[in-house]
């Protein structure tokens, strides 16, 4: 019964200790042990290593073809959350799309903010080619902060000439650091993990006082043309749901090939709770099918290449 | 080269001497010699029948499974086309799912306006349920204004206390007669088929004095909520963008399963050209894939029916 399954699902996140706005020091080891208590599978393995300077962590599982590569982002609202923590979920979403994840430890505020996350994406994406890996060979996941971290690098490396990923897939991400989607408020009411002071207060660290609409934390405001094609995965029980519907929104706007995909009565990342929820097992079926279908295919070239 | 293919459809459609606003009478004429300028496939059988007193044509393809419906919808903006006019698309709907198709020949406007195309839907689905065609083993696909009509008569069956059908498929909604969405001028430079104007006189011609934001002729306006899950397929190069992406938003607000699916650089139901473009192949076989895994399965029940 999948409606019994959503309600287990919403009933542990509206209890669990988890506080989004919380004492960063103390949400840290909250959020960290909430994840640890799940333990990676025994055939995942996870490597420590760097990419153009930025810490990272390569997550295989077996049978994987180690020449696709998704670059992962972990969520945790700019402040939250580690390589190390999203390696549960970046290790499902390699083994059904067949590919090594390399999930970018990028820094976190308020001790390094904005734009030191988006410079390490880019920095690590930079290096990643530099070794040889084909753009069309890489693929972009990301989460929450992570998913809007996704976005915001496909801009930033337009803007830097490099090619784009062969495509970007977002779960429920964090698009609009303004926090001014309906479902800010319109979800409030169903949505069991997040809030919107909660979100305010961390847009605030990592924005410090940048405008929390520039593009490059917000990239709902973007222009996104040229990026690559696009697959955004959201629940309908979270207020970040118009975040996910906007940045859609904005890629159909500016002709890029999207897909929103909209799971009703589930919350922020249900992908990560596979083992509980037979959506979350659909969804990330369908995310592996459109990575597996976009890898080796060469992206159109960014704007500024066709000149 | 999809992007020959683009240009050369583009073209084909720019050239093309349909004028959406024109004269009915000529425009009857010109949109059903632009289509039957392309012969039906000699496999495909049609037979004109009636469902609830509404005339129907019943188009099946070899190796279809006859317990399963398609209940069609054709487009021409509430005042062109014919159940006969969209039989092409329909059986290459039909063949790719698998399924039989019926499509509705819907009364038109201006001789007949609204409700009359939205009763004609409705009949002919309560006729269908009352021959004892379970509500599960029935998709409904439109396209156009006929995608418009799905999405309300998902809405005028729920309050009628009908079971909702498996899902809904539309192809470049028209769901918004108001013609307000951002694309209706952002995306007249491109699309190479549609103008506002001439939107807006068919909106006339179908609504006479009713107000056009009204939710059962404007589905965008409408309370989504229980309704069947909604797939979405559009071209960016369309006036009509923004009702797509604006239908996928309100299903989503109202806790709707919806998928919404953008095509770049293609044109008002570009599905009708999958000899000519490649995405029009692609995005057929992701909307068949989509009818068939929800055939089969009981729709929650409309909020009417849980009490």
């Amino acid at each position: 019964m999948t409606h019994d399954q959503r309600q287990a699902l919403l009933d542990i996140l509206r209890h669990a200790p988890l506080d989004i706005g919380g004492d960063i020091g103390e949400q840290r080891v909250i959020f960290h042990d909430m994840i640890a208590s799940v333990p990676l599978p025994e055939d995942v393995s996870t490597n420590p290593g760097e990419l153009g300077g930025v810490p990272v962590l390569t997550v295989e599982t077996p049978h994987i073809d180690p020449s696709t590569v998704i670059l992962y982002f972990h969520g945790g609202a700019y402040a939250l959350g580690s390589a190390a923590d999203g390696a549960g979920l970046a290790a499902d979403v390699g083994r059904r799309a067949g590919a090594r994840v390399i999930s970018v430890d990028y820094r976190l505020a308020p001790e390094s903010p904005y734009p030191a996350a988006l410079n390490d994406a880019v920095a690590a994406y930079r290096a990643l080619l530099d070794q040889g890996t084909p753009s069309a060979a890489i693929a972009f996941v990301g989460e929450s902060a992570g998913g809007g971290l996704v976005a915001a690098t496909l801009v930033a490396i337009k803007a830097a000439g490099l090619p784009q990923p062969s495509s970007a897939t977002v779960f429920s991400p964090w698009a609009d650091l303004t926090v001014s989607g309906g479902s800010a408020a319109g979800k409030a009411a169903v949505d069991p993990a997040l809030t919107a002071d909660g979100l305010g207060r961390r847009a605030l660290d990592y924005l410090g006082d940048t405008d929390p609409a520039t593009p490059l934390a917000s990239p709902v405001f973007a222009d996104l043309t040229g990026v690559a094609p696009l697959l955004v995965q959201v629940g309908s029980y979270e207020i970040l749901l118009d975040d996910a519907v906007r940045l859609a929104a904005r890629a159909a706007e500016h002709d890029i090939e999207v897909q929103l995909q909209v799971w009703p009565g589930l919350p922020h990342v249900f992908q990560g709770f596979a083992a509980m929820v037979d959506e979350a097992d659909v969804a990330l079926d369908a995310a592996a099918a459109f990575v597996k279908a976009h890898l080796g295919v060469e992206a159109a070239p960014a704007p500024a290449e066709r000149v």
